[in-house]
């Protein structure tokens, strides 16, 4: 018995085991490819050789400064080559990466900083005063218990040299000044334990407080390969960073770049927000950055954000701006041809905009099949056969920063390739089927926790398990105890399991309508309203309903241009339209015009229009 | 203290932790892709559903008969569905699959299924003789103690089924017929640690008893990962089987394939010296067959193997169809333009043969870059330039079993591609680099144990650590003791390091022969020369070939009495009389007559003979 169980006994040694690590990545693209671009920013490109020497480095220095094991980097930087190398650097010293949402306000990012106890500030110099407010407010809050974090701002040679002579003033270290205090042979050791924390982020969430997502060194090694699989991200591709790096570590192709030894293409993302207008040159914007507006217009945010502060003159620069902006699908289009981008993420809007591209801003036909990942909603089946047709590879992908990124990929199927668009487009808006690197993937009855049958109708909720699953919420038990009920990782996403087992999301748990004890799905009234050719966005609440318990409420907000004095018609006329188009009981009782709040990051707060149609009182029986 | 290392101490639960293993792969490809061929075999096709439904009734009959966890089960086949289908369903029942060597011999492979444990002998019906010869000294061995293995003949419809029939009689179980035991729907579990053995293959090895090499699911599930992103092996890739699955599950290939929802091309490849050539039906033999033909003979194997037995007649049918086989570089290119392959493993003789080919066989342009892995010698430079033109991507690699297959890569440098070809061709015959899964590489001073100079000629011994070295040697503490000495795995490859990093192999452990690309255990030749009546002292040594890039050569001591005058005679004797013991490949091609230099301990000198035999200068090419 003994002898037979020998197959199974040989131990572990220092040979044959050793900690899953993303860090193993960089040290082989070094040696693989020295000479090879790694990471390009405007004027500046470094190689894998000059990457892995400032990684070490920053690790080194860092760990001078006995940062390492149990600390917290906080990294505040838009898609510059820093936030690449804190994803290397901070985790060789031992430390957690903790990139923050540069679109948050003081008070939120003094939370996170706060709450994970973050050692290290990295701040890129157009945010130093956000991250000093943030740091104040803390210093307010703890008197004299407070001890200031290593602040050091990154300058970025693409700004405004002045704000970075502005924010050392202050005291704070250069970027590449400390670098220079490190070591580039830094001998870096992997961790002891690959279940070792490797980074931090937090969920904006529509909850009261963020959640820390803490990840792991495995679950990021492991995604790493699995996401270069799934896209076919192969050695050398050129990956054009849309996508924020601080969005879940970039889905983990921060790490999946080294591990191919593949170049990032920088887009540093504009937040207006916190900076003056009139300090932006507009004729020296590279065409790059006239993408990033663009793709941030598309997304409701400039406007958001500028619209209140400018004046009219301003305005009127902005508009010529954003116009300009639009046109830049030409800015993608020439990433493409001249930097040899061969993938990039961009929601469905900015899909949109590259096909409606004058024929002059494109670059058509494209040089080389560009994979394009596209997350969230889905696309409309015009826009995938229209980037097909361009010689894009549209994959759709569905995912939280809980799972380290997408989840789920709806494969392609060779079979699809002969059916009519429609048919096509319908099929691949699913969000799919697991990640290779997911091993679990089903959709439950909330009550039951049973799997709902694959009919392709039945809601249930999303459920995950495996190790891209997240080690869990930093310093929150509550939460991850719901979260990880009964063995599996609850998304609070509802959706379907289609007959052949792609699944599709259908709506965010808590946006479930239930009227008559019948679930309605707020997403699939939002998408009959916003046919509408009047309406410019809408976003669908549960109101409550004397008859029903609860009934859909539209909140609206009407396209410029259109005449909305009269409400009540305008109103009857979305109804009556919405009528024609849905099952009766999903179809809105209330249509509420205005403005619609959002979040820093550009998304709806569902919970003050909640709160909105509670003010409103419940619908009364109606009279018919 | 405590909050700080919150951040580390979040634990595993079931939603966010499991056993990484290739299992998930299959599951997911029945999945993603139900319809896509999966096994491609001669007039079989299966699809990922039908792979994943054998698979899983396998394991189901496997499990009813009580094997699984701490079972080995024995695989003797070719390249065909069922050999495949064990690196599935065996694992699925918790058991180790054990796949053997079939060139090896009835009492090599009696050592083996006794040293495993089999409790299962799943055996292609061309090899039943040999299992059934291979038990049958085990049971005169072990007397009353011995329990036969349940024994399952695998038939194949391209074989004389006649001979399945034979097989049948003896009261062995049919492999459908035993599938059809278990159940489709068998819900497997994955190990409960990935630590666990899920893969035994044997290495030939230098030593006297062939070493168990015990592979566990962890290092398979990375190897899969590794192997695709290496070698650009995307989502559907059409592999074609020239490797064998029995070497080192070929290379974990069986797994990759899943992980891609790839499709598999079985070479069936056949082992003549077990059966009787005429009931061969040479017109039956499909392009594929022919182009197995065609590999075996280019190592030697069917010359080898037939050339004795054969009556003139048959060596008369047989120079056909070898020179049918020789056309049918024209079989591997008919098979990449109707079967889609984009990706092989050839050794270099495989490479000059396809591009040796008559223009009519070919069907070039190729349809598309086909990538072709080579491992083991060199190609020579006009090879590599050859197969270039023609649009094969060549990667070169090195690895052992102990490693799961390759463990080094010869990334290529777009920087190379403006060098002359013989450059060019001089970089990429080294071995290169370390996988992307295995985390380290070096070579090191054997006496210091510390890295050489990365100087390009200082020889150290090549070592490895990381998850893609294996758990260990079943049953073997003491060769794992010296295999994992100071926390590396010891290839006994000597190499050297290039001042770029890239390693390359000067010299295999001194007892290696390496003939056509396979190993030759010099030890093992010297042992059956000594068996020989007339021969007092022998030693062996590799001596170049021009046809295989080494061959035996045989250092021999007559026994005093003996008449060695006919040199020649004696010579081919001696050849004659190892045919009769050895592999054909392993039966030296020279033999030299004389005293043999010894050290002052007794000692054979082999480097002394290593320079006389580099004086005979290389065997020259047969003229057949």
């Amino acid at each position: 018995m003994a002898a037979e169980r020998d197959i199974d006994d040989l131990p572990r040694n220092a040979a044959n085991y050793t900690a899953l690590t993303p860090l193993w990545f960089l040290e082989r693209a070094a040696l693989a490819h020295p000479a090879r671009a790694s990471v390009v920013h405007g004027a500046v490109r470094y190689t894998w050789a000059d990457t892995y020497r400032r990684c070490r480095r920053l690790a080194s220095a860092l760990a001078r400064r006995s940062v390492g094991h149990g600390s917290t980097v906080a990294v505040i930087a838009p898609n510059i080559p820093a936030i690449y190398e804190a994803h290397f650097g901070v985790p060789m010293a031992g430390a957690v990466v903790n990139c923050v949402n540069i679109r948050l306000n003081a008070p939120t990012v003094a939370f996170l900083l706060e709450h994970s106890s973050a050692e290290v500030v990295m701040v890129d110099q157009e945010f130093f005063s956000l991250a000093e407010d943030s740091l104040r407010i803390i210093a307010d809050q703890k008197k004299g218990s407070f001890k200031k974090p290593i602040v050091i701002v990154i300058g970025d040679h693409t700004c405004d040299p002045s704000a970075l002579q502005d924010a050392l003033r202050t005291g704070a270290i250069e970027y590449e000044k400390f670098l220079e205090t490190g070591d580039p042979e830094f001998a870096w050791k992997p961790p002891q334990d690959e279940w070792k924390s490797i980074a931090l982020g937090y969920t904006s969430g529509t909850t009261s407080s963020p959640k820390g997502v803490v990840l792991h060194h495995r679950g990021a090694y492991l995604m790493s390969l699995s996401g270069a699989l799934v896209w076919k991200m192969n050695d050398g591709a050129v990956y054009l960073w849309t996508l924020p790096m601080f969005h879940c570590n970039g889905w983990c192709y921060t790490w999946t770049l080294a591990a191919i030894c593949g170049t990032s293409i920088c887009l540093r993302q504009f937040k207006f927000r916190n900076i003056n207008c009139s300090t932006i040159i507009f004729s020296s914007l590279s065409r790059l950055q006239m993408a990033i507006l663009f793709y941030e217009n598309l997304h409701g945010r400039i406007i958001d954000h500028l619209s209140f502060p400018l004046s009219a003159s301003d305005g009127g620069s902005l508009k010529q701006m954003l116009l300009d902006a639009f046109v830049t699908a030409k800015a993608i289009f020439s990433a493409i041809a001249n930097q040899g981008v061969t993938h990039f993420c961009g929601a469905p809007v900015v899909l949109n905009t590259l096909i409606n591209a004058p024929p002059a801003d494109t670059i058509l036909p494209l040089p080389r099949v560009v994979d394009v990942m596209t997350a969230g909603a889905a696309p409309p089946p015009s826009v995938l056969a229209a980037m097909s047709k361009l010689g894009f590879r549209v994959s759709h992908t569905y995912g939280l920063s809980e799972t380290y990124g997408p989840s789920t990929v709806c494969a392609w199927k060779p079979e699809w390739d002969i059916l009519p668009d429609d048919e096509r487009a319908r099929l691949q808006a699913r969000q799919g089927i697991r990640y290779v690197g997911l091993e679990g993937l089903d959709v439950f009855d909330p009550k039951s926790m049973a799997p709902v049958p694959a009919d392709g109708s039945t809601l249930g909720e999303i459920v995950m398990r495996g190790n891209a699953v997240m080690k869990g919420y930093l310093k929150n038990p509550k939460a991850n105890a719901e979260a990880f009920e009964n063995g599996w990782f609850h998304s609070g996403d509802l959706g379907v399991r289609h007959p052949d087992g792609y699944i599709e999301v259908k709506d965010r748990a808590k946006d479930i309508i239930i009227s008559g004890g019948e679930n309605i799905s707020s997403l699939e009234v939002e998408k009959a309203v916003y046919l509408h050719p009047a309406v410019l966005e809408a976003s669908v609440v549960a109101r409550a309903d004397e008859q029903w318990g609860e009934s859909p409420c539209a909140f609206v907000t009407l396209k410029d241009g259109v005449d909305g004095s009269d409400e009540a018609a305008m109103a009857a006329n979305v109804i009556k339209f919405c009528r024609e188009r849905l099952p009766g009981y999903w179809v809105p009782k209330s249509v509420v015009f205005g403005p619609l709040p959002k979040t820093a990051t550009g998304k709806i707060k569902k919970h003050e229009l909640r709160a909105k149609a509670k003010e409103l009182g419940p619908v009364r029986k109606s009279r018919m």
